[in-house]
């Protein structure tokens, strides 16, 4: 294992965090907090960027080494241990300024990096200097609630990052295929870093940035004060979710606001592949894309399925973040909309708590689409739903196969024909992704007093990345109230489920120590 | 399609039902049931026979006919109509003599048929002549008693001869392979009945018939009366789980009593052809099966950790379905030992209400059990433990072919390397199975006001054919309260789960319908 790789890559990602907490330092003076917040991030910046020169230091090449030798080990593990140490550096600030217990600002960092969303702050909580706040995340320095939703971003430029440049380097190849087969320069499986990927990459990067932009002036648009709108357009694009109310988007009764958030909620969760072709060929090409559809179809289904139960059982209204959403067609069809397009983009915005509608039907829905979640080459977590379709046309072919003996599977995804091989990959990831949830939960009612539905909607809710999930975790409710190990474990369910299972998975293979 | 095959077959398994409510009419006579209960019985017996008769004259071979031209359709066809019409025939008695609604008479009998198990016999029930019965099971006239369980024991059969004879006869071919590969005669996925075949078919049900007549014999010595240790017998030995008593075997404070119980689930739940080969080589060679070392260390493993779960939470003891069960050692055990092969060997009879005892962890293990449930070649529904271990298997070389990606994966149970196509088979089976899962828990939340944990423990308990879920029809709950369309849904659910899945399936494919 060439360790010095690993740490040199770990290093170049303190550098990032560092400078994020130098911006969030200088956020929190134009806001002005306290002085002792934005001291606080320059003091965490220091450290984080002391220890990264420190890192590059002992990593640097040495006298005639033009490159890293380097192979998929490194990989994985420079890629897992990135975002471990990510969050713990990151929870720097929670923990010196806002004076969380380790834990939680582990819990809340690994949770804004991994664009779950899911958080622990809780109604009070002491600052540093004894200062008590009330009132929840309202009450935190705008530093802080800055810092939270730049994780977000942070973690989406990440994962996008990791899906379109590091996993093609890995050993992962074709199970790559699936979902990025057709970003420019990224046909196959190349082993280098191309001119044409990074260039790409620059393009995904931009893109990126322009969403963020674009959400952050429709948000302004829509009412929201700049620096809400920044945080929100922050939290939205990365499909993170963290908001700086306590009422999430609830907060804000304003039917084209919350339109605007479904908007870019959706978007995020698509292919970005698919909106860099757009600027590439001047084309809207999304509905050639199979998973595309199928996505749109889901989302838009489900959204009306829900719209329908509401209307037909809920003759007072529904209870919503802040006031009662009345019961007539927009506000209820705007309500079902967002709630399915929060959580199947793995969000986790709120405008209504769907654990008081007391629809089972409607909460069985929402559990579904918490699997398939968003596509792949997204921001967003979950299974995907490209994996979805591969598995569906398998079982299909299989049920097929017991009439027509000969019949060759014949899986194609936008019309590419999906090698065989993939296509058990994708089926062992699914049972895989299963198997996870089920353990996790399992666990946690180990770790923690908690009823079923609590433990498993905990588990999936971190592993897909979503954040609110059902029952004591639901979007009303936060992680406070578990233990410290249980925190702990849902953090590794958070990067596990992020970095796609087998990243963090195959490190527990005796294996991948052995020299 | 030839139809007259598909009669044919109906017909003969319609002939075994009207001689098995000949069978129920005497038992009603000898145990002193009101005379309209036996008359009962021989009315239905006639009508049934009746019905095979005319079934038997349609489909009778033409002349210089001398075998039915049969296909895999007919095949599947006939299996999943026999399971169906055998569901409305057996449900006559119910309907006749006890006065139940259709939905419920074949609810019940579709219950017994695929030994699920899953009662709808509430606290009150309306006999034909306006008699009111009250005080549940216990008042029903035996004769009806009888025959629930003689429906689990003709399911039980109709089981070993549709997984030893039937699917060998489909395109199932290699699937099957997976867990009857070493039944004698069974070797290659023959296509015809070769003597030898009929000759291990013979001895399979030799075993099952000498496994009652034990089970009989131990029960009765344990202190059950002739009768009800003859019910108890047909309904472990088939690991359906009707019982003659309101509190299931819970009604027997009898340590001795309970443990046999717990000896025969067990083993009904094991594959029949290592019972058989036991006779054949007079050598105890269980543990040279893979499959069954894993369910004796899932069995073991789960009793042992409810065990201890129960001792450490539950100082006072937990409430027994007749009266306390105090906090020592042995009885403690014996609950977890009970519970969970009850659940694990899909029989579902009961000496404590495990909801109760209000121990998420144990809820979950109890979960987790119901999907893999017994071996394959038995009775037990469910996915089969063979099923894990394979999936399992190829979890691991996928995630090792992460690093090493030029492993072939090399899966192999008991030593004998399973085919990759069949893998392939395995795991769409495990996706599907939970897709149907899911499915059905959905559709009942439409069909139902009902809670989501009894909504996923209905589903999971009559798609595994165990019986007894959680929530509202956990152990002491039953199906009564569902509305008709529920019970109809899981009717279908059960006959699904008991067939395998693609078998019913299958009849979904437009395809199979085309000439």
């Amino acid at each position: 294992m060439n360790y010095r790789a690993i740490v040199h890559v770990i290093s170049m990602l303190l550098v990032f965090l560092g400078l994020g907490m130098v911006s969030a330092g200088t956020v929190s003076q134009l806001q002005h907090d306290a002085a002792s917040c934005s001291e606080g991030f320059f003091v965490c910046a220091s450290l984080t960027l002391v220890v990264a020169l420190l890192g590059g230091l002992i990593s640097r090449r040495r006298k005639g080494e033009r490159e890293y030798k380097t192979g998929v080990r490194e990989g994985f593990a420079a890629v897992a241990f990135s975002w471990l140490l990510a969050s713990v550096f990151g929870a720097l600030p929670f923990y010196y300024i806002a004076g969380m217990p380790p834990a939680d600002a582990i819990f809340e960092t690994a949770s804004g990096l991994t664009t779950t969303g899911a958080s622990v702050i809780a109604e009070t909580l002491t600052l540093r200097h004894g200062q008590l706040l009330s009132g929840g995340l309202e009450s935190l320095p705008d530093g802080l609630l800055y810092w939270r939703c730049m994780l977000n971003w942070f973690g989406g430029v990440g994962i996008v990052f990791f899906v379109l440049l590091i996993l093609p380097l890995m050993n992962y190849g074709k199970s790559n295929q699936l979902y990025n087969a057709e970003v420019p320069g990224l046909k196959t499986g190349s082993d280098q870093l191309t001119p044409r990927l990074l260039s790409s990459v620059r393009l995904i990067l931009g893109v990126y940035m322009l969403l963020t932009f674009l959400a952050t002036a429709v948000y302004w648009l829509g009412g929201m004060e700049v620096f809400d709108a920044l945080c929100h357009a922050f939290a939205t694009v990365s499909t993170g979710g963290f908001s700086t109310k306590s009422n999430s988007i609830g907060h804000y009764q304003n039917a084209f606001l919350q339109w605007s958030v479904i908007f870019f909620m959706f978007i995020s969760a698509c292919n970005f592949s698919l909106i860099v072709k757009v600027f590439i060929t001047r084309k809207f090409l999304f509905f050639v894309d199979e998973e595309f559809r199928v996505f749109v179809y889901l989302t838009g289904g489900s959204s009306v399925l829900v719209a329908l139960l509401l209307y037909a059982n809920c003759p007072a209204g529904i209870p919503g973040m802040n006031g009662t959403i009345s019961r007539s067609v927009e506000p209820f069809l705007r309500t079902a909309f967002f709630q399915v397009t929060s959580l199947i983009s793995t969000t986790g915005f709120a405008t209504s708590d769907y654990m008081q509608w007391g629809l089972s039907p409607v909460l069985l829905i929402l559990w579904c689409i918490l699997f398939p979640c968003g596509c792949g080459g997204s921001t967003a977590g979950g299974i995907k739903c490209s994996r979805f379709i591969v598995i569906f046309k398998q079982m299909h072919s299989e049920i097929r196969r017991c009439l027509f003996s000969r019949t060759l599977s014949d899986v194609r995804l936008s019309g590419h024909r999906i090698e065989q091989p993939l296509v058990n990959k994708t089926m062992a990831f699914v049972l895989l992704y299963l198997l996870v949830f089920l353990g996790v939960a399992v666990t946690l009612t180990f770790l923690v007093e908690t009823d079923l539905q609590t433990a498993f909607g905990a588990a999936l809710a971190c592993l897909s990345n979503v954040g609110p999930g059902f029952g004591a975790v639901g979007p009303v409710g936060n992680y406070a109230w578990l233990s410290a190990p249980a925190k702990y474990l849902l953090v590794l369910t958070m990067i596990a489920g992020r970095l796609e299972l087998y990243t963090v998975l195959v490190l527990f293979l005796p294996a991948f120590w052995k020299r």
